[in-house]
């Protein structure tokens, strides 16, 4: 998952991005960068780790103009080094353009033997570097010619932001993998992968992005382009379950209100009688708060979160172990001891913190634990831009339901359906990407390209 | 407010202190250090930020030996700088030893005075150095002799740590505003300011160190010793309202249920009709949870909490202003639009946040806005300890409760009385100093601490 | 001007460059890169500053390989960045290739143009690249017949190594402008700018690298290839004068010899009555001692260098000026009180640093002042890797011998003839460039080039 | 050795320390600090490292004020620590003070141990230290009686400059055994370790601190104070061997005549018949010049001294050893080759060196290499401030003349003879300290200092 923020025509272009991709740091925390333009130059910072460290001594006067685009990398494809932080920004024939890209391309590999072949020279290994190079090569007249041209031959899925001297462009894919949204403000126009950050500056909400849309964002206003052939509509789900902030309003509609719904649900597929209800903090809160409605249990904070677990956090010897989820998560005694408790989370993934936190809830005096979870079992990889384990790796690809609440020592353990969850957003189901929970990938792969993904290298049976 | 954190006799000591001082990293976050001794010497690390950055790239090989102890510095008295980290490690007459303080002395300045006419040179601004020096000066026979010759001398709050090569000595002033509590772990001793942190490396709480009491621990094991005269007690009741995690027990009982029953008083004390009662993330979340049961009202989660908002953030330029709180804590429009809010949070100090919390709420479309807070006017400062503003800029101390009312836009606010708040705590109230609430300090001031604490110095008018 | 340096199947290759880049300091001090190969991947190393601060923390054991090559940047062409520093790496079609480049292409920003047209994307602004991207689209069979197809296309000075996962390739340009020598060492081979880091590393001289030879070393030793159209030889006057260090045998001979006999014919071309010889340190030591063996006056040290003036000596306030030649360079008062002195340097170039000498003999109460120059007057811009000033910015550009001489303060100022200075080297006239002296540039301009590299555009009067 | 530097009443004092500090550079490069006074206040900057680096980011802003004294440390007695770098601020009952020491005391420890029994806290290792707790400690009434009754109490070799925020001090320990002159600029005071100092910032020397004397700086002009016992004088020959710059003058006479004069005399006690004279490079230049005139012979230049080996060089692996040399000097062949060589060189310490640099000229085809040193045999250790190693590593200490020559493999070696050495001077021999080449210390040491000092530690058979 990645985070994109662009601002056209604003005398702070470069300092809102900053707040922008602040406010967008939950969807990748591993760099980022900023370019901005003032009409005849690009400016590009860039770095490691989180914005406010990145930019802690920053000079935004060196960031000049009123147009900027920014990115937060979470890594998907490629390295975790310097030179893969995006924005991408180059030198070509017709002058400097700057790439932030949110979400995958499955054709990537493919295409980069192509273009090398014809001896393009790479500087990352993202792939969203093909994306420029494809636009450098083509004979496209005008610049949004050579971008639809790059387009036509990239497959997977993106939402993007590119930054000309003179024109601020963003996509969404045909099928609508990634959110992406446009915004006003005193008549600057901002584009953002969440709309939360819309309220963090200020700016208010216009439209989303359509799937396959292109919208040209320069001193002629705002132009749209439909240049890309009709597909199905494939929104990916887990912005709704895990990705999006509570605050966001994504494909339409409140994240915080559909993770209460799918709690609620949750509640009403698979009571338990208990005591208390209590998150996983901070993502399960919305939907606990929802399954508390739903099953008419009261509900309570029993486990606090530390604030200052972050990134550069260095593992204790191996002697004193096992206390990475000690440390960011610690259970109130008080609260659950003696108590049938109901835990809800939001998902899982590997399952290793799912049973250290149901051994700690035990150990702090609890009778019973039941687990539940307000998402379906994630069974298979996902190719869209979530950084999701092989298959291996995946709890629920290997072990049935029974033997995940054993491996995790829950009393019980349930999930949500695929219908239920599908319940809980108004969009009609089929609009949804649910690839990651029943395997049914909405953009069909060549054996080139399952072979390049390792799509079923893990399973010697595939489904 | 700072947080200390020692260990005898374990064979990762420094690493274990590393992680005692992150699970107190809420009590201060201006620096740390860790003091280790091998039995022959004692070894220092210290750095300026969270106890995270700090360490990060440490050696903790360079901390050798079986014994440590660590402090985080969350200034009181003193610039911060480097040299003001804490614990305070000097060679003296008897070999080496390092001191680390939670609390704040009042005859501090007098004491530096007298000790330089006699020679003595000071490192730091610090206050805890005075009781360094005056155990140099000491002529007591045995280091323990000299510690209490020391204390004799200091007046005000401290609970301490002090390593030499061969001892760890723990103390708490006769008065026990602050909280010490002793621990067991595989034949180790752990001394800490906060019971979470024994839960975190797996310790065992034996008891509070008790008011006036001075513990040796060594090979003899741990010895006990009662030296000074018999005060009045004086626990800091703040720790319950807000310093401590609400994971601890501080003082004899939990502080998360000490909280959720403020919440519960304070809601019959002065309920209201309302839609929701929401917190103010993550401080108010157990009073506001107390307090929906307490008024029979549904509790919700209408304000975000960013994970990134961290010490490292830069403000950015004036023409982008008031940005500080919509990147900390952002509203959840869906929550609250149309609805009548109950807003909970733990103490009011300035009312700059307060009063844009209120306003955030109101433009998420809430109909009415009602604060309540889960602790009395705060109208005095502390001198022993936290850290609060002079009395001009305490909005208690120079507004009545409606000009407060006023202040913040809220249709209402209501305060717990001071009463109130201390049946929420099962020990009898006389034990407990509210001076920063009713201004009765619980030491006695000379005329001259009076001049030198700036006592009265910011009201023509002494109360 | 930049120094290269590459091995060839030694177990402690980047060491060896590392020490051989340490020896070629004085060629370039701007930045440094190695690049090692293992015989599968190639290895980077880079950065801005001295080679000993570059790589004073480097973990030499990440530049894995028997293989490396490494470059001294000192700015011809391009901005002083990082991402300009040497050697440049790449990964295309046929794998990973990285080029150390010493010299100056002339038709750089013409190719560039074209290969942009065609979709070539640029990631520094080094000239140097553009060989890079004309390997790239080469359609050459082998690696070796596409870098003969590159450089048949580019124009100019170079002196080039190449390395690849298995090959190093060394190339000097068919006039032969910059030097490069091969040596050997245990069945290693060593190409270098200057064969003083022969006895660096314990390495034996072979021999110099032909004017347009290639060779080609790899498990099948060293192969050469003499590809191009022969063209005159013009190997660069100024290695001698100023640039090689003396201890180098550079085109064929002692770089000190040639200098002394500078000195030499110096004097007997112009001497003077005076009562001692001084050198300008270091540079112009052995044309001071060839000057006092050819006048026959006495020889001594009157001025101090300091070793402490590096390139990160911060230039005080305004209101404390002109210190910069002091801080360099100090006279001995001892030496010079009043003396008659003849003082020698290499060359003068903007002459702002002599007439500080002059004022600092005089001043410190010498009787006369004679400046000797070991060059000819510097009239012309070097297009082929020099880093000249403009022809404005050269002070023998626009004043005669005589107005210099007013300019200096000093008291006569002779410079050698080009007649002389060519009687100092062994090999005959017409294989040395001395445009910079006589505006006789070795390769003719195209009308495109001379407007692109500014070659007349301060002077209304092209001679 | 260190260096010193202050200035008084001076808008741009901060700056100009920095360039003093710069131009002292050579008597220590492990760290540098600077202490500005501006009427009421201190403010200080340190760092281990070169001046220049330690100052490249300085903010010269912050150190206010037009007083300042600065200190080059060159580790004598206390580890290489940041917190050993002078000058050493503290706060004490009178105010602020800082201290910067040239010299060492002979009885620190005895007094350190006093200090400390009567609670004394010392923060760092240095021996300066004592004379500021001494300082602290006295009864005298004004600062002036304080820092006599301390420097009563201190016996050993001691230049200071010490900085109040009212006044600047300068002392001369009664043997004068290290340098110290006053210059004056436009009506501000320099005190200086060396002259040379005072003709790069463009002041004028006024006299030398006189041994034992006390100079006080204050808005009432320059007193002058000499209230010690006199003792014998016992200036540092060493400072004229090798410590000072060949621009200063110290002692009343310039460096770069007595080392020319030794350089003669050493000829005429032991001259050979040879081709050429040259030096080591660059302290042996005077020398070998003097040498060159005194024995009839051509000076030439053999060894060329690369500019670029600082502190930072990172030592190659094991299996490239013996580069450290070759890294620094490197021979020139050409004036070697075939040639009977007189090399001339300051001084031997250890030897090592030495015996490097008679190989490297043998290799490069010298035919005969006589080794000629323009000091005495260093047999003794220093107590006074020249970082000299113990008596087991000096090897004039455990071998002959003849045994040495062996060990360096040089066909002749001879030294100059104390006497010949004593005579290149202008003072009266007795006034110099010349302990380190015959044994006799101008300062009678206790049987506990002995012990303390080690002196006789490493030799069963004292002389």
């Amino acid at each position: 998952m990645c985070g994109i923020f662009g601002v056209f025509n604003h005398p702070e272009a470069s300092n809102l991005v900053y707040l922008g991709l602040h406010g967008l740091q939950h969807r990748g925390q591993e760099g980022s960068g900023i370019v901005s333009s003032d009409g005849n130059s690009l400016y590009c910072e860039k770095g490691i780790g989180l914005v406010s460290e990145i930019f802690k001594d920053a000079d935004f006067s060196r960031l000049k103009g009123h147009s900027a685009i920014g990115h937060n990398r979470y890594s998907t494809y490629g390295e975790s080094v310097m030179i893969n932080v995006q924005p991408i920004v180059v030198n070509y024939a017709l002058g400097s353009m700057a790439l932030a890209h949110n979400g995958n391309l499955v054709n990537a590999h493919f295409l980069r033997s192509e273009l090398e072949a014809y001896g393009s020279i790479f500087q990352s290994t993202v792939d969203s570097e093909v994306i420029i190079h494809l636009i450098a090569i083509s004979k496209g007249r005008t610049f949004l010619d050579r971008v639809i041209d790059s387009l036509k031959r990239v497959k997977g899925a993106y939402s993007l932001l590119i930054l000309t001297e003179k024109e601020l462009i963003g996509v969404r894919d045909s099928y609508g993998f990634r959110p992406l949204s446009l915004g006003e403000m005193d008549g600057s126009y901002i584009l953002t992968s969440e709309s939360s950050t819309f309220d963090l500056i200020g700016a208010k909400f216009i439209r989303d992005i359509l799937p396959g849309e292109i919208v040209v964002i320069s001193d002629r206003g705002v132009e749209s382009y439909m240049p890309f052939t009709k597909t199905r509509e494939a929104m990916c789900i887990f912005e709704h379950i895990y990705f999006a902030r509570p605050d966001s309003y994504v494909f339409g509609e409140s994240v915080n209100l559909v993770r209460r719904k799918m709690g609620y649900i949750l509640a009403k597929e698979s009571n338990v009688e208990a005591d208390i209800v209590i998150p996983v903090p901070d993502s399960g809160v919305p939907a606990a708060l929802g399954y508390s409605e739903g099953g008419g249990l009261p509900y309570d904070n029993g486990i606090i979160r530390s604030h200052y677990v972050g990134r550069t956090f260095i593992e204790p010897k191996q002697s004193i172990r096992h206390f990475g989820v000690r440390l960011k998560l610690n259970p109130v005694r008080e609260v659950l001891k003696g108590k049938r408790v109901v835990v809800v989370d939001d998902s899982i993934v590997r399952g290793t913190t799912s049973r250290k936190i149901v051994s700690m809830i035990r150990e702090s005096g609890a009778r019973e634990v039941h687990m539940r979870i307000a998402s379906p079992p994630v069974r298979f990889p996902c190719f869209y831009g979530i950084d999701t384990p092989t298959r291996k790796e995946l709890i629920a690809s290997k072990s049935s339901v029974e033997e995940t609440r054993r491996h995790l020592t829950a009393d019980t353990l349930e999930y949500i359906s695929i219908e239920g969850m599908l319940k809980a957003v108004s969009s009609s189901p089929e609009k949804f990407c649910v690839a990651c929970f029943n395997g049914e990938y909405p953009i069909p792969f060549t054996n080139e390209e399952i072979r390049q993904l390792g799509l079923f290298d893990d399973s010697s049976d595939p489904e």
